[in-house]
């Protein structure tokens, strides 16, 4: 099989991402987010936000790794940040979706998306750090933006907030985790997020 | 007004994308795809792909610039790429979308993007025309794969087919512009498109 049909039949399976919805509402509330719209609104954030990453941080793997990052999901499904019980097995479901997904790519192309994913996940390279912080901004923009629709759903309190997203309080750029602990306590005093 | 406050109400203004429908149908046809997806997805093609590109292409640049080149539409409007008198009043439609929208940023951001926006528009530059190359392949595999529904709807021929995406046919590289033309031509075979 030529490289190029492979690469063809990868860009058409991960069309499937469009399918894969989070927790997330989009902002006028109509609807779930799908995982491929979160994963474009990382890399605007990424590109908007550019001067407040660390010096020397490269973008565009920062890019790739919030291109790539859920793609997993497409067959281990969406796991929601504060479902404990799913993150039990998230990791071997993801595992085995890496290789079957990626398995559609020759081995070179396979073995860097794997990489990129693997360092996104573990979160400690500058890039992985950056890319982490974007992905919780997001959801509690967004969650912040609609009234706190899913968080009240789902009974959250500011501390999980805070704990499963400390990298923005801890590691951003403090006009960042100002502006994003202002959106967290405005949360709460309007009731969209529980104390 | 400080940067990160604009910058947030940018980031949440562009949400809107998600909401901008595209004639595409996604590849399980169940609906169209929007904006946001889309640009997520020429990005994945661009990293992809990156291999394919002239020497020295500046890949970030190119992801920069198929992550906003749709964001006009938000207050522009989808405009179908063979609907010809769509395309009569679309400059200056979407020139006071830019001035709108990137105009929540401050001046210096607000440059760049509608900067690197015409040079997209304009298709001349190493990166614009491997952006605009990927923005011409993506719905193509995606009107293959849905049957040729939405080309068969509008009663699209070949030819325009090719017309309209001729960078992908003559300035492609070899192997993706003859993948590209196998996949138009069998489209034709299997009765997806007109001849």
């Amino acid at each position: 099989m030529k490289e190029i049909d492979r690469q063809m039949d990868f860009i058409l399976e991960i069309d499937k991402l469009k399918n894969v919805f989070r927790q997330s509402l989009i902002s006028d509330g109509s609807r779930h987010e799908n995982d491929a719209e979160h994963s474009w609104h990382l890399c605007m954030i990424a590109i908007i936000f550019e001067d407040y990453a660390d010096n020397d941080t490269d973008i565009l793997k920062c890019i790739k790794m919030m291109l790539i990052h859920d793609i997993v999901e497409i067959y281990a499904g969406d796991t929601y940040l504060y479902d404990e019980d799913g993150y039990n097995d998230k990791e071997q479901r993801e595992k085995n979706a890496a290789e079957k997904i990626y398995g559609i790519l020759g081995e070179k192309q396979k073995n860097m998306f794997i990489d990129l994913w693997n360092e996104f996940d573990e979160g400690k390279t500058k890039e992985a750090v950056f890319a982490n912080i974007l992905d919780r901004i997001e959801p509690i923009m967004l969650n912040y933006i609609t009234k706190g629709k899913m968080w009240l759903k789902h009974g959250i309190h500011k501390k999980q907030v805070i704990d499963k997203s400390w990298r923005v309080f801890e590691l951003a750029h403090p006009d960042i985790s100002e502006y994003m602990m202002r959106i967290v306590d405005e949360s709460v005093e309007k009731g969209y997020l529980l104390p």
